[in-house]
């Protein structure tokens, strides 16, 4: 595992951050992938949204048990998105913007500033559609979740 | 990054497998979680769909374009969801359906038998459901998806 590239946004440390890209609404942030990656962005700019795969690299270690933002108790790791996991491995899906030679805009941006990134996916509906969900413990709103921002418990 | 368990399923090869899990259909897989990690599933069982990310540990380098199963033409592999990737990571939405002690049964088995499996997300509808989302290059039916079955090519 080697990153491709570096994702560049606004949030410069884990505090205050939106905690997926929902609460990030319209905040961008950029993908500058290394130059050698470039040719496997081909057709990419015909999706409307991405997977990025990123490193929490701010993130130390993990617990097994975690207290999410979105919620008072506390829960498997396995059963939240919280960063510090055995293999820290972040997962956002965001709006692609553009995309120019090597660097990609995006909105939705959720992830530090620096973050490594490691692989880009297309969101095909297709394939990742899923209907009837059901999300367990987390019964927060819409509201609650464009609000909610972090604060350093994950560091 | 290591294995924090394996993902057995009846694909032994890579030959004529389902490309996805919408193509897997009812096929079941189980996750063998090794048992350190076993505190860290406590209320995932709330959640009756999961990410699951893993490696694609039979496939060997990568390129930059591939033709992907999908389609005749061929695409920048990050436009793709094609497994001979710079970072070799696979990422699966499945549908949760028991979990006993360390044991993870689930339907949707796209993944090869032996798969190692890297993380375990919720799937959080208000967090990953994406609407008007446009697909690209991918114009396939349901049925098609449905019925496409992998060859070595990614091997």
């Amino acid at each position: 595992m080697k990153p491709i590239g570096s994702i560049q946004t606004d949030h410069k440390t884990l505090d205050n951050m939106p905690i997926q890209p929902r609460g990030a609404g319209n905040a961008t942030g950029r993908i500058v992938l290394q130059r050698e990656y470039q040719d496997g962005l081909l057709d990419l700019e015909g999706f409307s949204h991405i997977y990025l795969i990123y490193l929490f690299h701010l993130s130390d270690g993990y617990s097994f048990r975690v207290r999410p933002f979105m919620d008072d108790n506390s829960h498997g790791v396995f059963a939240t998105r919280a960063p510090k996991r055995p293999n820290p491995i972040g997962l956002s899906i965001v709006r692609l913007l553009s995309i120019r030679d090597n660097v990609i805009e995006f909105e939705g941006a959720d992830m530090a500033n620096g973050t490594p990134l490691l692989d880009i996916k297309p969101y095909i509906e297709q394939f990742d559609k899923v209907n009837h969900a059901t999300s367990g413990w987390l019964k927060a709103s819409d509201r609650a979740i464009m609000q909610a921002r972090s604060d350093n418990r994950f560091k």
